[in-house]
Order: structure tokens, then C-alpha cells, then sequence
């Protein structure tokens, strides 16, 4: 890789085992010598004007310069009308395609080996549009919204990521059998993008069938695209395959490389502030940053390093089925990495 | 059993492999010698007054006065307009509950065993509401409607089950996080009739969430309650865990006894006529109608005669994993059900 100067990254901690976790991927990728710089932003959502719930400027700002962030988890708050920080977040940065590559991890046993897929969710609209209305008493209606654009702009996505990264195909998810409209204008624009990748197979397939042939033989899915709610679903059901949402990264991109990764699981308060909590998530969610970023050498560096401490089994945290503490398979990393130098 | 004398069922054997399994659970239940008639009705749409697609009236007279169905699978139709005839049942006769029970199959491997659950689909309403629109050009919005009446009646239903069938927990399944107004009355109205169903623990979960565990570890469910689109999904994911729509049975209950038995699995158009197919969901189903109707012995015998024929893998079909035919399979069955009487 050249070496392009040092960058600056947004870093989010989060609640609860948040701060740890991050700290543990700064040591990393101290020792991997990555050229990040990281600006600390907090992103507790502030009311504006009208009551209006918003990022606070300063984590906006930062975000708008630096373009990328690496965020921990989040609390739910818990007020009335307050929106959930991950969707506000991904609202504010128009962050459009949620990206999670599920790959079985060596030595981390599941019922599943040979999963290698990414789900590539639509991330503004479908089901959380946010739209619901009381039509007379005890009857309620939600609105999913599709529109022409969002749908080509992820089927875009989806093709040039497959291009990308080596994958051969793309399968679209819906259900158009049911809902003929919305769906059925998401799958059209998902086949005239195909007209444009002939390089990478096209295929579609129902949601619930995808479930289905998903538990028999994850092994048949490649690179998958779809509506918002299917694909929450399904990115938490392929997270279980290889181990849970401590092991999976995610990535919330939107033009223009701006691009926030997170990792996706809870903010365990239980077990917070104790040196207990596995960073792998975010640590592999910070490894597609570098990607993203182009620092290709220093993500394959990192992310072997991760995942020779799992198979090596012997300092791994309470969650992965060791006893070692979080700073314990931290620095186990840490030596990994500069071993390889 | 006390002998009620014998009761007429409606017969709907279906398209592509639908004669052929039908035939082989008519064989077993002459062996069983269950008191049963069979009245066999063809379902395929035929266009009312005003174009409006319709059940055939035989069909629909058929059901009317026998109350309970028995039905293969379905050729998709392809006609614009032509609804899913699975769906046009299921709203003909008001079938608001669909029950799909999910056990493990002793002897069929697949990666999980001790799967016992039940998923209790709401039928009639939500995201299968069929009302779209197109706002203006490249924006369609399609409605889930979510009422207090269906979503009591559904969740009652779930709680009477888990009573009568001696299970121990419902689990609400909902994205009340998300759709607020629409799954929130619904995770309201569970909550609500909980209430009244003390001696069965309450839980809510969200959808993604349930997907993450049930694939790590589906034995910690038991009954599970949903909205529709929810239940289509997890229902074949369900599925999935025991080895496929081939050997899960589905019933749709309505009001005052009414209720059609059905396989989900396709037509299978490639191997129909071939005496190939596997008739076990068929079968299966076709156990629930007997306990829905109060025959549990004759359930229990041809329930118990199907699972020892798979379990002793002498002659299975070939998506069993054998190479017996569909006559050699279903003879092997009724054999044992003649040896148990
Ligand atoms: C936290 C929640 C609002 C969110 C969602 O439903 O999208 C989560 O499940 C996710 O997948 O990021
Ligand atoms: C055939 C199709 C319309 C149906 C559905 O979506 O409900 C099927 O998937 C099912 O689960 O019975």
C-alpha cells in the first residue's frame, strides 16, 4: 500500500461495553501502525429547534469532514419519540446501503462451516419509513414506502460490490408474489441493473424460501440485496451461521465515501467496564473501514491477526468460550500483528 | 376413541405431485381404517361477476358443509390479476390462523436436533393486505394494516393452543421498535390476552432477533406468535431446521371448526406422475386435521407409523435420501399401521 498521509476517522465509543471495545481497536491498530488519526465525537441525540431530535454538531461536523466514522453500540433511548440513534445516524449521513459479509471464522464451531455472503440492505426506506396512521379506532396502518431511485441506487451497490470483490453472483429478495408494487418495482430495477453487470449472475428468490434453503446450505449464497425490514432480518439470521453479532461486522455506506461501521450487538451493561466484552465485532467492522479506505495491507494484516488469536482458542474472551479477559485477547492481537510486520 | 361415525372432509388434491400424494394418504387412512370420507374438489380459480376471481362453487359448497379441507399443492397461476389460490382459501373461508408445528425427525439429519416449536401465523391481514398505490412516478407505497380484532383473535388462539397442547410459553414476534403504531397494537393485544392465560409464560421478542437464536439454538421456543409477512418467513425458516416443506405439516383454522390441512411444498411438475414424490407434509397435515377434529388415536397411529418408516431408512424416497418409491414408502406405513392396531 502506499502510504497516503495519515487520515482522520470519526470514533463513536458507544454505551455500555462501547468505550472498551474501542480502546481495544486503538491498541490494534496502534500496533498494526495503520494511518488512522481518531477524532472522539459523542452522538447522545440533542432536541433542535421544534423538538427536533439531531446528532449534536460536533459529531456532525466531525462526520462531515472526516467522512468516515467507527462506531460502538448504542443505547436505546428510552424517551417517547425518541428515535433509535442508529437509525437517526444513518438518516443524517444519507447512509443508504448497509453492508454485512458473514464468513464461518475457523475454530469458532456453529452448526454452519463455508458460509462466505454479504447481505446489502436498503438502509432509508421500505418499512422504516416511519409513516403510520390510525384509520378509525383499532385499525393502524404502516406505510413501506419504494421508490425508483433507492431501489437502483443499493441494486447498484450491490452489482459494483460483487464486481469489486471477486463475487459471482447477486440474488434479490423479495416478495413480490405479495406485495406486487413495492416489491415488484425494487426486484425490476434490481434486473435492469443486472442488464449492466453481465459479468455477475442474477438471480431472485422469495424471502421466505431464501430463509429456508439459508439453514439447509447458507453455502449457496453469494452476494444478497434487498428492501430494509428483509434485510434486518436476514443479516441477524446469517450473524447466527458464524456465531452471533459479536463476531459480525457491518457497514452503513453512503455517497461520496462517507461511510460509518458499527458493530451491531448491545451494549452488554451487565458485563461493562469489567474487561470482559469481545471486540472482535468492531475490530472486523474497523477492518472494512481500511478496505473502504483503501489501507488494504493494514485490514489483512489486522484481520488475520484476529482470527488466528480465535483459532489458537487460547486467550479467548467469556463469550468465544475462553475465560481471558477483553485486554487479554486484545494484546494477543497486538502481538500477532507485529509479528507480521 | 368413541366412534363419532364417519365424517366428510373435503379433498383437494392440487396440481403437479398433489394426486399422486393424496392417493398415498387416502392408502394410509384406509389402513388406519379412520372414519373419514373423502369428497374430492377441484380448486382452480374461475372468474365471477365483474371479473373477480373466485373459488369453483363445488369447491366452495364442498368446504362449506364439511368444514375441513384437505388440500395438495397449488400451481402459481400466471394469469395478470389471478391471486395466489392459496391465498384466495385462506380469505374465502376466513382461515385467520396458521399453524405450522416444527419437530425434529428422528433418523432425517440435519444440523439441528430438539427442534419442537410452533410458529402461529395471523392470516388475514398485515403486509398481505394487498393495497398499493403509486404516489407519483418511481414512488410506491404499500400498506400493512394491523387491527385490534385480528390481532386479539390471533393471539387468543396462540394462547388457547399452547394450553391445549400442553406447551409451556408464546412468544410474541414483532419490529415494535420500527412500526410502532401497527406492531405495537399488535404486541398490545398479546400482552393483553396474556393476560388472561396466566398458566402460559409471556414473552415479546423482535423479529431479527428471533432469527439470530433460532438458528443458534431453536429449542428455546416453543409456541411463537406473529403477523403475517413475519410468520411466511419464519415459518420456512422454521421449516428449514427440520429438513425442508417436505416434512412439515400446515394448518389454516378459521371460526367455528373450519380449517383446511395443507402441504406448503410446491407442484414439483418434474417428478409429478412419477410415483417419486414424498408424501409426508401431505401426510402430517392430514395428522393435525384428525386431532383437530378429535381423532387422536388414528393421529397418533399414522404419526407414529410415518416417523418409524423414516427413522428405520429402509424406504425412503429420494429427498429422503433413499431411492423408494412414493407406493413403496406409503405401503410401508400402512404396514405399520395395520401391525399396531
Ligand atoms: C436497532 C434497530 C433499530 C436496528 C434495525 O431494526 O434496523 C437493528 O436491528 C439493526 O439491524 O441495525
Ligand atoms: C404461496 C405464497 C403466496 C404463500 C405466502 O406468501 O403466504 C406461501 O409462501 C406460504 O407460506 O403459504
Amino acid at each position: 500500500t502506499f502510504s497516503r498521509g495519515i487520515q482522520t476517522v470519526t470514533l463513536i465509543p458507544g454505551d455500555g461495553i462501547g468505550p472498551e471495545i474501542s480502546t481495544a481497536v486503538m491498541k490494534i491498530f496502534e500496533a498494526a501502525k495503520a494511518p488512522i488519526q481518531w477524532e472522539e465525537r459523542n452522538v447522545t441525540a440533542i432536541q433542535g429547534p421544534g423538538g427536533k431530535w439531531m446528532i449534536p454538531s460536533e459529531a456532525k461536523e466531525s462526520m462531515d469532514k472526516n467522512k468516515i466514522g467507527l462506531k460502538g453500540p448504542l443505547k436505546t433511548p428510552i424517551a417517547a419519540g425518541h428515535p433509535s440513534m442508529n437509525l437517526l445516524l444513518r438518516k443524517t449521513f444519507d447512509l443508504y446501503a448497509n453492508v454485512r459479509p458473514c464468513v464461518s471464522i475457523e475454530g469458532y464451531k456453529t452448526p454452519y462451516t463455508d458460509v462466505d455472503l454479504v447481505t446489502i440492505r436498503e438502509n432509508t426506506e421500505g418499512e422504516y419509513s416511519g409513516i403510520e396512521h390510525v384509520i378509525v379506532d383499532g385499525v393502524v396502518q404502516s406505510i413501506k414506502l419504494i421508490t425508483e431511485d433507492a431501489s437502483r441506487r443499493i441494486a447498484e451497490y450491490a452489482f459494483e460490490y460483487a464486481r469489486n470483490n471477486q463475487r459471482a453472483s447477486v440474488t434479490a429478495v423479495h416478495k413480490a408474489n405479495i406485495m406486487r408494487m413495492s416489491d415488484g418495482l425494487f426486484l425490476r430495477k434490481c434486473r435492469e441493473v443486472a442488464e449492466n453487470f453481465k459479468d455477475v449472475k442474477f438471480t431472485e428468490m422469495y424471502l421466505d424460501t431464501v430463509c429456508l434453503n439459508m439453514v439447509q446450505d447458507p453455502s449457496q449464497f453469494d452476494v444478497l440485496v434487498m428492501p430494509n425490514l428483509y434485510g434486518d432480518i436476514l443479516s441477524d439470521l446469517c450473524a447466527g451461521l458464524i456465531g452471533g453479532l459479536g463476531v459480525t461486522p457491518s457497514g452503513n455506506i453512503g455517497a461520496n465515501g462517507v461511510a460509518i461501521f458499527e458493530s451491531v450487538h448491545g451494549t452488554a451493561p451487565d458485563i461493562a467496564g469489567k474487561d470482559l466484552a469481545n471486540p472482535t465485532a468492531l475490530l472486523l467492522s474497523a477492518v472494512m473501514m481500511l478496505r473502504h479506505m483503501g489501507l488494504h495491507s493494514y485490514a489483512k494484516k489486522i484481520e488475520t491477526s484476529c482470527y488466528d488469536t480465535i483459532r489458537d482458542k487460547k486467550l479467548l474472551t467469556k463469550d468465544l468460550g475462553g475465560n481471558s479477559k477483553c485486554s487479554e485477547f486484545t494484546d494477543d492481537i497486538c502481538r500477532r500483528v507485529k509479528d507480521m510486520e
